[in-house]
């Protein structure tokens, strides 16, 4: 393969790309505009104390999940990703609309599961969604979610807000969809079927962390939050850039699964390595002073039974990103899943 | 070429799968829920008597626009496309986010003039964009934009208020992006220069009603309103059905360019069937009392210098859709464009 011809999207990553994107537009300055580009979701002001939220994600078959993943993981999925956008500022999810892009030999059947997984978590979270559109296409299937929340002003939580000598903290376990992911690709691998279970669906059926994010933003301890969609290596370092910081990660406290310990152990690999740069986990990273740790591990375990793991520090940003391996300080590269480049 | 398999959705029309979708979402009713599915966007209470009008419309290369179609073009059109929804309910176009699937070889090049169309049609309307997304795919490059718009509850149109003895009215001219379509499929029928210039620009760069849609809500005069997309057979059903009424077309009415007149003649064609079945004109349909009309006409031409021209009345739901054409009343086929449907 001789890779994408010269000026061609495939020659940037994905970051670079969304960057380039990004100066293009025009600039969006207005008094009720509390958020543009560059964090989770955009935020804008609607009056009486309250911001509206609002996100989109595409998910493309083949890309974001294997063409053989059910309608209803897809849909769980998509719908999902949504909402950790919108739970990553301490929003609720409100209202969704969906555009499908639907082969002419996608089956109905699988269109229905979609709807059904769309439901399923929709349901749980209390979002109406009020209808979308449907277009043809001859490429693989695609959905893409369009989700609007809502936020007390004075609840929102963003990137840009974390503090030196912060702790750094992160909801529930790290790396299992990676885990998940390397699954799929390797189904011969011995764990136990409720393992195998938990990571596969890690992967294909990710749940987001609506009623931790609104347990943090309500207790208004935080200094900055946002999901782990890239990451957590990649993701640290968008919020280390936003907030003008650097961030020491302990590699002994990262929260790992038992599930992804077994994997781990029977595949010889570092469950370390997925829970740093693997993706797609849709965990809530956050940064809060020392002192108001314990009150927000509280809260996020009687919102969803969660822990919530303290795994570094705020440092001076001169000190960038590293990570502690015992006595080691090692630099920790931002590296994370980039969907667009050519691998 | 045998058509899709059985139980796939090129077997349903684009209107019948998304008839099936609609009926699979959970029932979305909410006293903040004003229109949940089946207008040209979502509304919802935003407080203070104002609603937030929500939509969103992806375009695939070669589905919606033509290889060759220019990046500038993509942008402008996509931008358009959602404003005209928002401008269909009476709404002010506010916020816009942008979802991209991305070829590993599309150009560069191609995606900084999609910004540019985006931004010369946002800058136009005072639409802030606010970011999204970009993935990676291997089917056509394709972008789906997500708008959120404002109306005071008081001037909100639905495509729901026709009533009986009401004028059927349309903004500028019907059929010019069908007569572009044509003349991009037959480039040597001879036109003028301009008259080739301006319908292939409303094919390919159709712009949206976005004063005269504001201009007509102020007035609290019309009684339904909708925009043109599938072209008006197509659309005045959707309308009528929301409305349970029938409607009669005056043919001879119709408002048809000088360059649609123009090709029409030279390619031996009835510009009539453009008027009635093209789509992707992006002009406004609305209803009004008879004595409403003269107000309605200067309030439009006073926004845009467009003519709003009456092209039928609103009839027993019993009578159907008719369509005069001389002295003889015939059927009129609610058929359009189908974007989904193996042709």
């Amino acid at each position: 393969m001789t890779g994408p011809p010269e000026g061609a999207a495939g020659g940037m990553g994905e970051f670079a790309l969304i960057g380039r994107l990004r100066r293009k537009l025009a600039a969006s300055a207005g008094p009720d505009i509390v958020v543009g580009n560059g964090d989770d979701a955009a935020v804008v002001e609607a009056g009486e104390g309250r911001c509206w939220v609002m996100t989109c994600d595409v998910q493309v078959q083949g890309v974001h999940f294997p063409e053989g993943a059910s309608g209803i993981s897809v849909g769980q999925k998509a719908l999902a990703v949504n909402a950790s956008d919108v739970a990553a500022m301490g929003g609720t999810p409100r209202y969704a609309l969906i555009s499908l892009g639907v082969r002419a030999d996608t089956p109905v059947a699988f269109l229905d599961e979609v709807y059904e997984g769309i439901n399923a978590r929709a349901g749980r979270w209390g979002v109406a969604v009020l209808g979308g559109n449907v277009s043809r296409t001859e490429g693989p299937f695609f959905i893409d979610i369009f989700m609007v929340g809502t936020v007390e002003r004075d609840r929102l939580l963003l990137r840009s807000g974390a503090r030196l000598g912060d702790q750094i903290l992160v909801t529930g376990f790290l790396g299992d969809a990676a885990a998940g992911l390397h699954l799929l690709g390797h189904p011969e691998a011995k764990v136990r079927d409720e393992a195998r279970t938990a990571l596969i669906y890690a992967q294909l059926r990710p749940t987001a962390r609506v009623e931790e994010g609104k347990a943090v933003a309500a207790l208004k301890k935080a200094t900055a939050m946002m999901d782990l969609s890239d990451g957590l290596a990649g993701d640290l370092g968008h919020l280390c850039e936003a907030s003008g910081v650097g961030a020491v990660v302990w590699e002994q406290e990262l929260p790992i699964s038992p599930a992804a310990l077994e994997l781990a152990a029977a595949a010889r690999l570092r469950p370390e390595e997925w829970a740093l740069y693997g993706g797609e986990d849709y965990q809530l990273l956050l940064t809060a002073p020392v002192e108001a740790v314990p009150a927000l591990q509280k809260a996020v375990r009687e919102a969803g039974a969660l822990p919530l793991t303290p795994i570094g520090e705020i440092v001076p940003a001169g000190q960038g990103m590293r990570l502690k391996r015992g006595e080691d300080l090692l630099p920790l590269r931002a590296g994370g899943w980039d969907h667009l480049k050519d691998k």
